[in-house]
């Protein structure tokens, strides 16, 4: 079987290396001739809205997937008149847009932070009224790493971020004074089957998620049966197949939701390594209608991103623990070019590992 | 860093996935346009003894290593004069040579059984009269997977094996009546550093590897340490840099060598998902002169090789803790297509697995 995946960059290459031992080739479309899959699989050189590469997709493929969120919708829908595209576009159109993702949270009943649709400035005014501040105004589409949000933290800081942001259609959400960041990855099966890794704790700087633990330390059963709940509700309601991560908060020992995405997700990394079956590969075997792997963790892991430059690959090899992967970009700053994966029997031994990392990165 | 590796079949193809995570390309020199590699890295299509393509080879890589020990040794000296050729051709020269590799282990102290060059039907008596019945008459070259061999159980089996045999240089050894077959793979770097993993138990039939088991049940400390003396002993003496398989007979609490390869091995796939670094990833790691990964097991392990056919893939993945691994390879009888690997967290879950898995193949 061929799988086609929309996206050629790290996660199209750790999704090409992960369906390449089960038998199954991917053909990623990207319009970067050098994209990070080039030379691990066919690759069709065109944009994600280019008729004639999407042509060849549909024809080369017995399914399609996608590795970004903000694929064109008429992409995937046009696709899936023709192969099954999964994740469902219905997902994808969700996810890249937060007031519908919000929306859709809510119906579920997935708690979610107080929120309102900013369309004008009259109505930016209305939803601060409502919510009050801090509170954190965000573009509905196209935000990632960070990028398309402004805090506001006092009355002076309403005016300087709808100059910011003022023109596209945007969200309001209140600001949650979160204890932590965590994320949980469910899997769907074509046959409706569900596995969830175990919720992770995630560390972001400047909007770039830096690093994961997991399992997320101290994580209890309550806590993570609350976010499995969450998950599972979000699979059958989109008839989802695939990997999907839902960001979330713990706040005052709950949790509540922050955003998701359709997709295999940087949270999931350290399941290469960590995981009975990585998230790359349980995303290729829902897609590809095999059988869920197991998602229990072998001992605890931590991931480490690679960002903006790299560090000696011998350096990091000779951490005890560390895994290196490395996406085949060239350095830029604030780009994410690999990641580091520590794996160990404890906690104790993870954490010795990253103190030893931290002094070669 | 681009790694030359002549031979494109399924060892070239799990060393190019292993590589691809530390940012190494593989170049492979394979005459056959198919081979198990095509699609995952870049492919030479040309002879092993192709004056042209291991001038491409040498010209595009910083280290040649190879995935077969019938690699011609011309070509591997040929190239060594140009770029590493690691492991060293002084390697592949002994284990091409059923005498010369006994004849390094003896050397070396390491028991193997007692065995007599035969190059003519005189010295055919000879060797049997100095060694006794039974015994097994080898060619000293070329031979693999059982092929080349013929045990001589009495008399009346001399002349046969002779008649089958006797137009190549050949060997024979003393008929070692082991408990069971075993193998130790090391791998030395650059620096000298080795690491060894834990002694696997092998079954074959027809001559054909079908079953490891990792750790080798029952296997005890003094075990482990024979037989990485042995390997470590074979590693130093031939500035060895990658992984070296040894095989072995025990036979009274004890080791005897049967055979050397030089180069990642079929009892070796369970480390992809059993051993905190695979096989793949340390011999990779040493041929690009970075530290070596831990060898250390996680929990216990069992590879089944899928010979001639092929199961279906959702019933093999169906079984808890299996992985598969296929090989892009079309199906012919004995012919190694792909393998399973099951991982538990202890023996006995890794048992059931085995038991369930033979119900689908």
């Amino acid at each position: 079987m061929k799988v086609g995946v929309i996206g050629g960059g790290q996660l199209g290459r750790m999704l090409a290396l992960a369906a390449a031992p089960l038998g199954i080739r991917c053909l990623c479309l990207d319009p970067a001739r050098d994209a990070p899959v080039s030379g691990l699989c066919e690759h069709i050189v065109a944009a994600y809205d280019d008729a004639d590469g999407l042509d060849r997709l549909a024809r080369g493929v017995g399914a399609v997937t996608y590795e970004f969120e903000n694929v064109p919708v008429a992409s995937a829908r046009a696709l899936a008149a023709r192969v099954p595209v999964l994740p469902p576009p219905a997902a994808l159109e969700a996810a890249q847009d937060r007031l519908l993702e919000k929306n859709l949270a809510q119906r579920l009943g997935i708690p979610t932070p107080a929120y309102r649709a900013v369309d004008d400035r009259r109505s930016l005014d209305a939803a601060v009224a409502a919510i009050g501040l801090p509170a954190v105004l965000k573009t509905r589409r196209l935000g990632y790493d960070g990028k398309g949000q402004a805090v506001l933290r006092g009355a002076g800081d309403v005016e300087v971020a709808w100059a910011a942001l003022g023109g596209a259609p945007l969200i309001l959400e209140g600001f949650v004074a979160f204890a932590r960041e965590l994320s949980v990855l469910g899997v769907r099966g074509k046959d409706g089957a569900t596995a969830f890794y175990p919720l992770v704790e995630n560390h972001h700087r400047e909007g770039i998620l830096r690093l994961s633990r997991a399992p997320a330390p101290g994580l209890t059963p309550a806590l993570q049966e609350e976010a499995e709940a969450y998950c599972r509700a979000m699979l059958a309601e989109l008839d989802y197949v695939g990997v999907l991560a839902l960001e979330l908060f713990e706040t005052g020992g709950r949790l509540v939701f922050n955003e998701m995405a359709p997709r295999v997700h940087n949270s999931g990394h350290w399941s290469i390594e960590g995981a009975e079956t990585s998230q790359f590969e349980n995303h290729i075997r829902a897609v590809a209608g095999l059988p869920l792997g197991s998602t229990a963790p072998r001992g605890h892991a931590a991931m480490v991103n690679l960002i903006g430059t790299l560090p000696e690959p011998a350096a990091v090899l000779a951490v005890p623990g560390a895994h290196l992967h490395l996406y085949d970009k060239s350095p830029r700053p604030g780009r994410k070019l690999g990641h580091v994966t520590l794996r160990g029997d404890d906690a104790q031994a993870v954490e010795r590992g990253l103190e030893r990392l931290r002094e070669q990165i």
